[in-house]
């Protein structure tokens, strides 16, 4: 049995592989709360049975950290900590596994690999592809081509810059960062920039999420429900749903749904691809990864691994990953 | 001796005035965090010695509240149970002072009114004028046209659409919802949507604001020192000083901090005034309203309550309001 970490700043994924993927397991966890509490929340997932562990981790940019150096040390300390006595590795971003005394030397090559990963089941099943993973917060756009990670830069900073990751998601991001202005009644207006609602309500509204999937907390306290969803919303524009309508705020919604997947398909449209190259839309925003494929007219095909699409996909990848090396 | 408190959702700010503005205080107390805590808040307050009080609000925005409705039916009773003893009147944007019970009957009226205590202290003295209020999180732009208050919009909606509500400040905006990407080393980079950085460090870095101003918490919990908010900058890009050098950072500040003047000065351009009508730059970001009435090509006046120009000058503008109307 290979066990297999992803650990975000948001959540902590694991995935279990024996021959085949046997389960994963999605554990909220947010590290600027208490950083010191990684180990133990790692050693929990340990104690199911695994014979050999790797790691990949987003959590370094989590500003518990003052420096991405600083986030990975912390995170193979806990890794040492809890899964030590077993052989542990590191993923790097050139797809390497790699000894936690490595990982030391290069933290800059560790740090927010966890796309890779996804890329390499990717790439083994589809040679000429368009990855498109939407997770909670960001989304990965990586070109497959020729069986091989095509990539073009591997830290976020030149991600961010070379559209391979686009920091919209479709849980977690504020809808203040998502447009400057929304439509209202036919004008344009200019948003609040206060955290008054998430990308989660617009999806909620929109029947793309069952409430259950809305597995953040509210910006408000209040239930994810389409109702609460709809006042989050309103709020957006300093309003109320005693001020607007029901049809008024779907607008808003409907607008800003639109607007996440022209920023993905902008993304998407730099990546240098054979016209052919289908889109694999993973994650638990892979619907928007759909849509954008249809934008482009390209055809889309399942994710290797099946059912694990969702926000454990890497941590689904790199144990079938760690069973094939080692 | 006339009191006034203008009960905002994260700061509330008192002036007492006595034929000159005597003092003002404020107080650090987000609503959203204990709704019932406010009339304590308030009494402490009204435990220094006034002989009539007014209140005006924008905490009913907070999320807190399910509505404007019950956000300003909670602040009514607060003020209620905290000044009930004196004469206590409430102002409507239309700039009329009313009883408590006249409040409750037209919530919407009193809602995000402070704006107006502001722009009627403005109006006795520059009778043509644009002011323009720079607070923490929103500007105010009020035009002042023959001594009247000329605003075009009364809500926090249709202010919005009228460009009379601009939703930056100059401490507590997200960097995210400022401007959907920052140059980087001379290439366009998408930012990440995460609060990890505000205005406040844009500010304190571009030497806009002293240490002690930055009176807000800081995104990561750490110290408000010019070393600090430019690793907070650099998380904007995913990035830290390690990759990134001071310079680079520098370089995203100076651009948000033009970023938000432009948005500024694309709204005060919409009012309708004679080109020799000054600007009265007002509030904690007062540098801001300066720099866009040079770019507008608008003398910049004093506001008439001299000292008290920082967050308290709604407040400073009703308590002498309250003293000339009773």
């Amino acid at each position: 049995m290979r066990l297999a970490v992803d650990i975000g700043g948001a959540n902590t994924k694991a995935a279990w592989f024996d021959g085949e993927l046997v389960r994963t397991l999605t554990r909220p966890f947010e590290v600027w709360r208490d950083r010191e509490a990684l180990a133990g929340v790692l050693r929990e997932i340990g104690t199911d049975p695994a014979h050999a562990v790797a790691i990949t981790m987003t959590a370094e940019l989590s500003d518990a950290f003052r420096t991405k150096r600083e986030g990975v040390s912390l995170v193979l300390d806990a890794a040492q900590a809890a899964f030590g006595e077993r052989p542990l590795s590191v993923l790097t971003t050139a797809g390497e596994l790699v000894t936690v005394e490595e990982a030391r030397q290069r933290p800059w090559d560790v740090a927010a690999a966890n796309w890779v990963a996804t890329a390499l089941a990717v790439a083994d099943a589809h040679p000429d592809a368009l990855l498109i993973d939407v997770g909670s917060t960001t989304t990965d756009l990586v070109p497959i081509a020729a069986g091989r990670v095509a990539a073009t830069a591997n830290n976020d900073l030149e991600r961010l810059l070379a559209g391979e990751l686009v920091y919209t998601g479709v849980l977690r991001t504020s809808l203040a960062a998502i447009a400057p202005c929304v439509p209202v009644r036919g004008e344009w207006c200019p948003v609040s920039s206060e955290y008054f609602a998430i990308s989660a309500d617009i999806h909620l509204l929109l029947g793309h999420l069952e409430p259950k999937a809305y597995d953040c907390p509210t910006p408000d306290g209040r239930p994810a429900t389409v109702a609460f969803a709809r006042e989050r919303i309103a709020r957006l524009v300093c309003s109320d749903l005693e001020q607007l309508s029901e049809g008024d705020v779907d607008a808003i919604a409907g607008f800003l749904y639109r607007e996440q997947v022209r920023q993905i398909e902008d993304a998407a449209r730099r990546a240098d691809l054979p016209p052919d190259a289908p889109v694999v839309a993973v994650g638990s925003g892979a619907l928007l990864g759909r849509e954008v494929a249809a934008r482009l007219d390209r055809t889309v095909v399942d994710a290797p691994w099946g059912a694990a699409g969702g926000e454990a996909a890497p941590a689904a990848a790199l144990a079938a990953l760690l069973a094939a090396r080692c």
